[in-house]
């Protein structure tokens, strides 16, 4: 059994450390990450120059790119085998709701399931005292789930740990993802040499009431588990739109 | 009524240019779009560093960032009021199948959609010689149509346009989002210094065979029109995972 451990905070972030130890019950475990903090960089891919790979312990890799980067190039060149499973994190802080399109932790997972390998991106849903070991621990029965049972090809699964001890998780919930009502905010402030710059703020933390969401299983104090998928068609759109006369439009 | 222009290529590209001249037949069009070419970045914001805005020409800004982040700074502080339509494009290239999660193009649209505003992205299916206006001409067509009818909410619109001349246009589809047969590949090399690296090159090619999807009406000469959402739930998968044993783990 090969596992490939990779993440968006970077190749020294403890997160990722108790991540690849965990995942060690169940095989051999290579660490391919980014050299340093990649967050919101989302499923970046880098084409236009090459990525430097150093072996920083072994078979932990540091590579200077995006997490999407770090799977593609592991699968494709730097693995002795193609990996049994892929696993993304344990990312310092949430990937609830919209914000996995912005993500790079989930953004890998993503990148593995394109290849056709199964995946799963761990998050802690807190700022700051993360409790690792609960979500690695986790992170192993799920990954041994998904070995023995499968899940849909196409699919990764998006997991968001509360940030409690293990004792005080109250379980595990299959999930959707949330939808935050929107409520984005840049600062506008002219530089040292008054040009006009913007910086762009956190979201609040306000949510829509979806009763099965990842957001509200988290704040309920479960593990959510939310299937993902890279097929964005929106199938309730299609019939509607192609009754469009418009588009019928000749050339 | 408000347009907001925006692409990856950057902001003198023609391709943007030929787009927001036509759609200025619609109301008063701004551009903000990224100061450099910012192809397969995908849906990255950026968080870590302020973002300069330069006004290059009249309504035509210049950010040095992403395109997620030309639409974010547009709404929330650069435009006089919320745009009516997010235009995205004209692209230098396709974004057809699994290639909409790494396209700059498509998710500036996203980010458009997330914020509730209606949004199209637009590619041109081609490596050079682009025929941008048959493109253009279709956005403000299309554009319109969004306008008067609606589409649902949290819903984009990703436009593939064949590169012939507008008489050889065979029509529009309503498509869906198609799917690689996985072949990735890169290039392994040793630097000046004998460090290995790696360069990610391109994908093959080649498509699993599903007869509405984007791109084989691109290939036999069509429009395509496919809607997209950024809700990622794998609705499929819910029921399945939740019957998973190890899913109602004690902690």
């Amino acid at each position: 059994m090969l596992i490939l451990a990779t993440n968006d905070d970077g190749v020294y972030s403890p997160g990722l450390a108790t991540l690849a130890k965990a995942m060690r019950a169940l095989g051999e475990v290579y660490v391919v990450a980014p050299d340093r903090e990649q967050s919101a960089v989302s499923h970046s891919l880098t084409l236009h120059r090459p990525l430097l790979v150093e072996e920083v312990m072994d078979k932990v890799f540091a590579v200077n790119g995006t997490p999407t980067d770090c799977v593609n190039v592991a699968v494709n060149g730097l693995l002795p085998k193609r990996p049994d499973i892929v696993v993304s994190g344990i990312n310092k802080g949430g990937n609830l709701g919209d914000d996995v399109t912005y993500s790079g932790t989930v953004s890998a997972a993503m990148e593995a399931a394109i290849m056709g390998i199964p995946a799963i991106a761990l998050s802690m849903v807190a700022r700051q005292d993360f409790k690792f070991q609960a979500a690695a621990d986790f992170a192993v029965t799920l990954a041994r789930l998904v070995l023995d049972k499968g899940i849909r090809k196409d699919t990764l699964l998006n997991v968001n740990v509360p940030n409690l001890p293990a004792g005080e998780i109250k379980g595990v919930r299959v999930t959707r993802q949330g939808r935050r009502i929107y409520g984005g905010s840049v600062l506008e402030r002219l530089d040292p040499r008054g040009k006009r710059y913007f910086w762009i703020g956190g979201e609040v933390e306000n949510w829509t009431e979806t009763p099965d969401a990842d957001h509200e299983a988290v704040r309920q104090g479960y593990i959510s588990v939310t299937p993902l998928k890279f097929d964005l068609t929106d199938h309730d759109s299609l019939k509607g739109l192609s009754q469009w006369d418009g588009l019928g439009m000749e050339f």
